[in-house]
């Protein structure tokens, strides 16, 4: 597939500056795409944001899932499917040379493997299994390698113009919902850094102003891996809205001062009782959203709907201790190096026999908890929007995977995009 | 007044390792004492903690105020008016050998100086004047110095005596709102740190859990300062509480994780209308507690209650963007001695001609927003917990200075203290 028409309609065009294609009105980049002259996958490096924008390139398909989807170079569900759609061209690639048999046979255990690093992003496991399958059929048609990769790299293409189209898609639904003078709130970063392109919450924000209506967004910093700070405003000022960052706790005192009217995140998941987990935070807004009648908006892709769960059944994944502790590492090496504390207070604090994760701390010990995200209850959800259309919450039990695929195959094919297999 | 059987009253003893005086069961030193032997105020370094426990010690009444009170050194109302009563004992070592008219006169000068470094702690300002007045009368009556500084330090002694036995009340007061197994979260550091000893939320949940009660305390980071994590967590662990740090967004899922049973702040400002200015975040905490019928208390000195203003009255302070910064600057310094970033990475973002403080963005802005505090509403406040008793929000109206001073009155002659001018 040559994506260039469909980069130029969109409003992408290749910087060389950057080497990667930037928006040419949001100035916003893209995260990911397939280098073909080169052979190598290109991310956006979001561990540098916002410090620096910069481009992290591998022809290693093993690399692409570590560091690249592992260490964060690129995140988000949709965007990281990509990355792995075309880190199985690049696997492809290494295993040319094997004979037909063990060339399927490679290639799935490389698909097995970028599967497990994210196991519950589904983009992953449909772009892989997308990919392997195209290859397996050109296998069993006797095609050779030339005429295998091309059909591998026509479904890898599939699946980042999808997500390009759908994220298109979702930015129109969005319009409808903002209005000249809104001050909107968003926690994280739901934004075009997580998706292929102008996805998510951002996106159709980013597009409004871009087209001049008078948007505000407040940010908040979102601890503890502060996306909020680093990359939604970073985001937001490539694309020039003006933007407020603020800390987590401020909301009430942030509704008041600047008379935030939207409040409109992004979605890590959509539960089929209509409830939302998304990065821990979330619900505590829609909470003092609810008391103050302040519309409070998910906005996502369709890939994020679960019809297979309910809200109270998402295990809250806990992460890292580190995560919360590293600015006080810093702080103190800081310190030490200042002179303010000696050696000693390196070490004593925290001290590391009394931190750890745990249901019920004991005494003289410290626990901290540390969950990735928390589960919006659906009565706190005014509307959720994506890119086949709103939905209250209590629609999306209504919803069917084949009512969702007939919407998105629909859309898709407004754009002249057809499934690889179908 | 001879301090040392009070001190031995409330359970506090001198502790040669740390050159403080700390409880010997809650194990948590006093903030502030006069060391008459080396004429030496004598504050707990709070700046190094968690990393270290530290005193700070100086015969110069201008470092008390600065960096002494100025630069956190000692914080919290009560606490920076004992440390300035003291300051004004070194000033009047300093001002010895004056005229006698020149030594109040420069007396009157240095308090008017450490009561302009935090004008809204009414308490510096109560304990500088009590302390000049005595020092005036001395001299109009002929005493020499001293006479005099003897009784300039029964008045330094007094107020901080006062504070420790009204904190004393304070705690007993706070006990009857506890249960055994009661999971209780708190904000901030309003405890032992921000008082004298013993006071404000923390200082009834040490001594109860000192006493035996089954308690929990889930402690919130507080960005942008940090003292829930820094302050709050070294105070509990040297109390031995179990307590479990959570970041500012963790409000909604500490209560489902934990069943949080209570909320327990200390307090900046108590208004006539009933609401209550305290570090930022507490409002939002109050609104979520609401929702779920957890009991949302502040637990405060008297000095506290501000008959004068009501909430919506009260001026949000914005403090500097470098506090919010501050992180990330170490981040990004951090990144480039590990090569992660360039050099050019340090000074891109945030570029400080985008980063401001103002009242709305402009396109291609950065704003920062960072209040001190917020003001609760008196709706979502369950009691307000004091050393002269507890008051629901809307009986706050009712009280007057002289009953609020009849009370304090009350209570301090149990212990045998009077005022120096009564």
């Amino acid at each position: 597939m040559d994506l260039e028409p469909l980069f130029e309609r969109i409003g992408l065009a290749f910087d060389s500056d950057s080497g990667i294609y930037v928006h040419k009105k949001m100035k916003i980049p893209i995260t990911v795409y397939y280098d073909e002259e080169r052979g190598e996958v290109v991310l956006l490096d979001q561990t540098k944001l916002p410090y620096e924008m910069a481009t992290w390139r591998s022809s290693d398909w093993r690399k692409i899932g570590s560091p690249g989807i592992k260490g964060m170079i690129i995140r988000g569900s949709q965007a990281i499917g990509c990355a792995a759609g075309y880190a199985m061209l690049l696997a492809a690639k290494e295993f040319r040379r094997c004979k037909r048999e063990e060339f399927v046979r490679r290639l799935g255990e490389a698909g097995d493997w970028l599967k497990k690093i994210r196991p519950t992003a589904y983009p992953v496991a449909w772009a892989v299994d997308l990919v392997t399958e195209v290859a397996r059929r050109g296998v069993k048609e006797g095609k050779d390698f030339d005429a295998i990769f091309s059909s591998m790299k026509e479904a890898a293409d599939f699946f980042l113009a999808a997500d390009l189209v759908l994220g298109w898609f979702l930015r129109q639904e969005g319009k409808k919902y903002l209005q000249n003078g809104d001050v909107i709130m968003t926690h994280c970063n739901g934004g075009s850094l997580s998706s292929s392109f102008g996805g998510h919450a951002l996106g159709m924000i980013e597009e409004a102003y871009a087209e001049g209506m008078d948007l505000t967004v407040v940010s908040k910093e979102t601890r503890p891996r502060c996306q909020g700070y680093k990359l939604t405003v970073w985001e937001l000022n490539r694309a020039q809205v003006p933007v407020i960052i603020v800390m987590d706790n401020m909301v009430f005192s942030s509704f008041k001062k600047y008379g935030v009217s939207k409040v409109i995140l992004g979605v890590d998941r959509v539960a089929r009782d209509g409830s939302v987990a998304n990065k821990i935070g979330s619900a505590d807004i829609a909470h003092i959203a609810k008391m103050h009648d302040v519309p409070f908006y998910y906005a996502t892709s369709y890939s994020t709907i679960d019809l297979s769960i309910e809200g109270n059944d998402i295990p809250i994944e806990e992460r890292d201790i580190e995560e919360v502790v590293r600015f006080y590492r810093l702080e103190a090496e800081d310190f030490k190096r200042k002179g303010v504390i000696s050696e000693r207070g390196l070490s004593e604090w925290p001290p590391s026999n009394l931190l750890f994760r745990g249901e019920r701390p004991k005494r003289g010990k410290i626990l901290v908890y540390n969950p990735a995200f928390d589960v919006t209850p659906p009565e706190l959800i005014t509307m959720i929007i994506t890119d086949i259309g709103s939905f209250k919450p209590n629609e999306i039990a209504s919803l069917t995977e084949e009512k969702i695929n007939a919407e998105v195959k629909f859309r898709l094919e407004q754009w002249g995009i057809k499934h690889p297999l179908a």
